[in-house]
């Protein structure tokens, strides 16, 4: 049985948090729980805020922004490392970590101020190993650790959770080579682990109720690896 | 908290079977539980499979078959509305039913038999509502149910699963119009949450150990609608 509970009651973070610090005084946790921590806490308590007042857009950023602010636009735009869909105001980018998604991660809701934008962590593999490492010293647990995004998927309406960065976690199943009940092998046959983890932890996250910490157990992911190996390698990518 | 435990100890799926029986007779079901079902389970109950043998492939199919079998290919060709992309051997389609994957859904590991392939069901909602429908009243009991299928996904390496079929299910939790913590109206904010669902159960199922039920418990997902609304329709669809 896995169970997912929601870490409870941390406060608003802020800049220079110690994320695993306000964790570990709300979570009773135990070796190999995986903690799943949202993009957003993650870049506050590292201070990835942009004021947009200190912004200039470029002539690009305003045409990309249709009727939108144009400053945000010039955010996304570099924070990106190449454009792969736009629809004004809608930009589909690559981010500097590989990952594709909307506005390159740069987001507004939850920003802990007004005329304030939010960035992906700058590593967020270096992110959770840091979560991870300070857990170590303060509970004396060696967990894994998840940051988490809401992405969006082509073909489908909706977002769901996704790992963007990890520690201490197989990211990736490879069943290949395995065989089935009935003895046929498995053809390429490889399971998105940490992103179903990301995925199921959201259920109890909760944009709205301000719960960004959630933990899972009974669910063995352990194993070392980086969230960039759940980037489709460019060979292999039949929708660049 | 919300609890994820496999369904163990059931047979192996055949045509004809009852799998709201299997599945009760298995089960401490609750009201209010969510049960994701295993794609090929449910399509092996309904006798959605095709004999090779008794496949004739087209031109089309053996071009697009490469070095492997062109009746799995005429198959599949015959299970697509449209054909997204190929590199031979590996074509995403649509399906009939607005589904982009794989080989439009079109299976053989896990077949019944050699020589055979599993396609989608025929109509997914009405498999997961027949289950829903049978377990009341073999149970007494009001479950949701998905019928949960593993989709590789465009930018991302690995399968996770989603649902394609549900019933007494909300697909999708739309968030627009609500506000952040700090008073910030969340822009556009619509959570897959059947697909969450359907990827969480996934943790425990396991392709090669025959699970193909998984019963979530504290979460609230009940509702009404249709797979289908986790299709993107095609005017918001940049990546057709």
């Amino acid at each position: 049985m896995i169970r997912i509970l929601p870490v409870e009651g941390l406060p608003e973070v802020r800049a220079g948090d110690d994320l695993a610090e306000l964790i570990a005084a709300r979570a009773e946790l135990e070796n190999g729980d995986v903690l799943v921590v949202a993009q957003k806490a993650v870049s506050k308590a590292e201070g990835r805020t942009v004021r947009l007042a200190e912004v200039e857009p470029s002539d690009e950023a305003r045409w990309l922004a249709g009727d939108e602010d144009p400053r945000r636009l010039e955010v996304i735009l570099s924070e990106s490392r190449r454009i792969v869909r736009t629809r004004p105001p809608l930009v589909i980018a690559q981010t500097r970590h590989g990952f594709v998604c909307a506005s390159a991660g740069v987001d507004s809701s939850n920003a802990p101020e007004p005329e304030t934008v939010v960035l992906l962590p700058e590593d967020p593999d270096t992110s959770a190993a840091r979560i991870r490492q300070r857990l170590r010293e303060l509970a004396g647990v060696e967990v894994g650790v998840i940051v988490s995004d809401s992405f969006g998927r082509p073909w489908r309406q909706g977002t769901t959770d996704v790992a963007i960065g990890l520690a201490g976690i197989r990211p990736l199943l490879d069943l290949k080579g395995v065989r089935d009940p009935a003895g046929y092998e498995l053809h390429a046959t490889v399971i998105a682990v940490a992103d179903e983890l990301a995925g199921a932890a959201e259920l109890v996250l909760g944009k709205t109720s301000g719960i960004p910490v959630a933990l899972i157990r009974g669910y063995d992911a352990s194993g070392e690896g980086s969230a960039r190996e759940l980037v489709m390698p460019e060979e292999r990518d039949l929708f660049r």
